[in-house]
């Protein structure tokens, strides 16, 4: 269902932009799998590299949220986005930093009842407390 | 800005179903201040008494997750959907539970790069790998 | 806030395509009142007729649905979509229509449940009961 | 494509908690046909058991929103949220309901044209009118 | 998938009303080709035909904007709805149109990247700076 | 309305990694202007340099799109997201590019139609044809 072609590896040896990213993809994860979003985006591999980059800055690496916290909230995005694959894809990440069952249950909980409140929200309108703003 | 009129501390004294609840969250949360979502729910009694006993549930309580990271993910759905009522109002309430700036600047950063590969997933209509399936 | 400039009655006048439309507007509203969506719209004169024939034909006349339905619906898909704009709109107009206060706080509930499935549907990834298929 | 588990009868039939629930569906149902959504929610009874209950309560029994009616709002808000799932089953739903083919597609065409409009109205930044406020 | 029935060249052959708008689609494309979604619409005939006149009115003929670009903008926002059908069917339209790989590749990567900014600034709920304003 | 600080220029003068940033904005752009968007995401360092370094290389430069083009499509998605602030600010930076008001309402009304067919395919849930499909 792709409307761009999936790099398979013999491409991607052959093209030296997307070999160094395929490798350290492998690198970083130790693992010799790539998953079909960066053989999507290995038609463009400038763009293939920096969406890596980021990736690696925002989601690997210490930083204030723990790795796990990190994918539940890219659970929750995905979600409410709609993106099936994304939701699978991070799914499974969560699933390999430790996420139980139990905490994925809960997340989905989490995730049902603030789109219900969001939803109740926009419908009525309810104008912004003045207590939750930040220096106005 | 509403389409429904938010009720005043008054009026929900002399509504019985009304005032339980309202009396319900000023206990819960050791606090007198109600804010305007509930006091624009405060319209339909049962709606107002299901939403406050399903939040208490969901987000209230000891879970697999703790508090903070409820709160994040609750953030994160409410800016994919838009909500600025939601945004601010569980923002003030994730600092209420400890969240430094660093990690909401964290989590501000993993909601804006989630929302980018979802839309760079769905524009190339990537296949779900056969790895992410769960029972198939 | 706009992004484009709305048009003021005196302008409308001078423009005998724009003043086709609000004419036939307030004659089919029986009212003198011409909303901002209709101003902002009369920037694209072929826009603004197509529009509201449109509207007309879908909102208006006689059809399978009674008009106060058909706001209803038109309320929840502007909710869904974040649309302050029209939902402040369409609830005003379902109220013409007849919408209780009863019947407005039914539609805000079944629009916060519906919100809370569908996120749950998502984020579990379920499929879809053959049973609920289409000639497959 | 699901990321939980889908129960079946004979894992229901020894989870007490789980039994209740479809026992309860397949009762106000009348029909011993459980759908997908509940056999993935039941990987969290006391999100099953919640979620049920509230369905029941918002669009079952009576009200002031006749029970066709609940169903094409639910059609609406699942369609701008884009799952599939919700429309697939709650099509079925409003079919049983006495959903002609007609009213479907006025249903749809309502639905196409509110997303129209809340499209241009938010790509215009059109301002809320003064006499669409509520109480301000 | 479908929630209706998709029409047969024969069914739309028996039907005037279908028949008028196939016919011109066929003229207009220079193709024998129908895609599902007419098929899909065909079951409502006022809306059929209302659709695609105006899709022939904006997406084709001359106009400000030249026919390519029209199409990129479609699947921006198709892609932004996750709609998969639409993403197809426009990616398709475009590449007719002369869209190249590079042109494709960069066009996704502009969705992402306003995907990305429009979460940070929902997120950070940053107020419209003055200067952006037209004519307040 | 913002859930973070807006940083002054006195504030950004003195923090040498938001310097930096803010004078190439100003370099690049040609003006002293720093928009809020800037001053909002300067809580977090990192990301407000790879983010700028993100937009100068996909919407700065030669490309094989053109930058009135990138604009359009940026607006296109932002609409879609109901993000005024993004709206506001690309609509600006479009009409600097040389959008004329004409093109203007062309790209509002193409956004618009995009949504309703958008909204009418995910309602009927229509297949996605044989034809559109790439390289399956």
């Amino acid at each position: 269902m792709a409307t761009v072609r999936l790099w398979t590896d013999d491409e991607a040896e052959k093209d030296p932009a997307v070999k160094t990213v395929f490798d350290d993809i492998r690198r970083v994860r130790r693992s010799g799998f790539i998953n079909n979003f960066w053989r999507a985006l290995a038609n463009d591999a400038a763009s293939l590299k920096r969406t890596w980059e980021s990736l690696k800055a925002i989601m690997g690496g210490d930083g204030p949220l723990d790795p796990l916290t990190r994918e539940l909230i890219y659970i929750a995005v995905s979600t409410a986005h709609g993106c099936s694959y994304c939701i699978h894809s991070h799914t499974a990440a969560a699933k390999q930093k430790g996420m139980t069952e139990a905490q994925h249950m809960q997340l989905v909980a989490i995730i049902g009842m603030a789109s219900e409140t969001n939803a109740l929200v926009t419908a009525m309108g309810v104008p912004v407390d003045r207590e939750f703003l930040v220096g106005d």
